[in-house]
């Protein structure tokens, strides 16, 4: 049986709860239309993320990706660009380096990314298209997925997806917030649609 | 038994469901501390609010009266203030007419406002203390309810609770949204803090 | 002649400049229409706002009292409501006390601020209309000015306009900004509004 | 004499005048640090954006092309990522094609853009760093000047930046703006630390 790997994040700083992780954990195991979803849960640690995910693909030689993360939107929001920039704050100020020295620019996700906001949306979950991942770990997992993907030849598509705070986590400060429920039903849609995408592929 | 009377608002317009109206009818009956739950729902329409509420004020004889009306934040915002302004849209464009002819200018919720904030953050519900209910409807509720109270001399607290919309109605909008179990548990924290407020007051 | 009192802010804490301040001086002793504008520049302390406005409004016995003040918005904000409350930081955390103890609730605003938007965006110049002038000195400031021209039964009309802050105060903020000519060019419209109001007031 | 290219564009649609052509054409001819500035003004139509552009580096041969476009933040918005998608609605609803076929999938700025932000701030004027130059005419230039000149082999640097609309352009959206003389001033900067930057780069 085909499998999708899906990843989410560690808790780390002042989120003793990540809900991607939290996600990805619940759906281990679980069929979606003819795959298996496999997850890893990724440390928050720039360097140690694709260094978890590189052995996860080996292992279970998936059919597509898909990582979460926690952002800050009132949605889901399907990434289209990954960008070969890592922020670090140093002594000097804030610099950039590379994801990948001598990498790409940036990479477009293979995941059928429109559909799949048109999908999740129809299911009833808030989503939206997004041109930028940031320039954090979340940026830099995307990238390095992508990268590692291309760099082995593997016909596998990836893609990122970050998802909203849970309300316990945002009560004073205004921002927007997604229950836990409704998170995974977005995500479950998502997914969905990445099997469906990879089923007609594979017919034509 | 003492009773707090919850009003929430029928669907209208584009929004065929008003989440405003499912939570309160969720907690028809329901007991919170001391107190019993008796709710009302208000048709959207300037007069037919009070006209509705008014009654069932005369009926129940509440110790309380918490509305709570659809809204746009991605909290519940508890109101302050509800002013003595009907926005109308006429021929010669928008005019403002008074909610109550000779009224006082505005009036401020005799709910405890600021404790309810902090009481239903403190159960895991975003929340914002807010000072405008706008010019329409649930602005004109709020406003009519104090003025009623007031004018009949009544012992009644009363005030206003804006809540997100429903996921399911925002999905491409970008707009925040919260899932109805989240809203239903920062109403009934809301009517916690109310009853709590109330017996203390009495036992002074 | 008749005069109109404009009053702005000194600067306080982080903001070595207040453009409310430097608008309000820049205008004094100007003509607009049939009146002459006084200002008063007013420290951004409680209670030492009023007892700086009122001598003025005793010396000037001006037609109108039109206060701006430093706010946070993309446009001019034409404030409608004052409110009873003056929010303050304690060891007990953030308490309310009334501006004016026995006061009424709120009091809305004399000047004709829904054409005074409309005029004012027809000079170029972005606006609104806020229900909300905030609970500190703003707010303290409007109440008190309009509580006192009512305790005082003194027929003059009274209200307050925020304006943003200038580029230069939030470089690196994200915030939205104001030129100080689009600032002041958007007075001046404002008192041209309200002179005009008061004119025809006059000839009823 | 060394020169830069700075491009702005026509007005299209509802917008009569666009700030970005006006501030480009105010600056033909300056001289900044050792540079002189020639400029070029662009239809807002994909395809005769880079027709345009094109010719004129042909002509000039620049040190650097930076390109200003109208877009909807509170400040400027330095650019530093353009994608390879080109959003076009059809019949069939919203669809993506590629700025360039088979072209790499973005290219990032080539303009010192983390130095341009800092600079820009100390002149007072507020800027931002941006990672989406959005899918439509703006992204499409900058992705296809950076290509014509990477394909060209040229040793030009470039890229873009976007600024808020004119005052009297957003007077009753609630939107940001900034006036033109303050967008005027932020450009001149980023002309300065571009001068600066390639000044540095040669003399190494």
């Amino acid at each position: 049986m085909s499998k999708i790997l899906l990843t989410g994040f560690e808790p780390w700083g002042e989120w003793t709860i990540n809900p991607s992780g939290e996600v990805a954990s619940s759906l281990d195991g679980h069929k979606i239309g003819g795959v298996s979803i496999v997850t890893g849960i990724v440390p928050v640690v720039h360097g140690e993320d694709i260094e978890t995910v590189r052995p996860l693909i080996e292992q279970h030689d998936p059919v597509a990706v898909v990582s979460i993360g926690l952002g800050g939107s009132s949605g889901l929001n399907v990434e289209r660009v990954a960008v070969n920039i890592k922020e670090i704050d140093s002594d000097e100020g804030t610099i950039d380096l590379p994801v990948v020295e001598g990498g790409p620019d940036a990479y477009l996700s293979t995941l059928p990314t429109r559909d799949m906001v048109e999908y999740i949306r129809s299911q009833g979950v808030p989503t939206q298209l997004s041109y930028s991942a940031g320039t954090f770990l979340c940026n830099h997992l995307m990238y390095s997925v992508l990268h590692h993907l291309r760099a082995s030849e593997r016909d596998v598509i990836s893609g990122f997806i970050h998802i909203p705070p849970m309300p316990e986590q945002v009560v004073g400060s205004g921002r927007p917030s997604m229950s836990l429920d409704t998170v995974r039903q977005g995500v479950v849609a998502a997914l969905e649609c990445v099997e469906d995408h990879i089923r007609h592929s594979a017919s034509v």
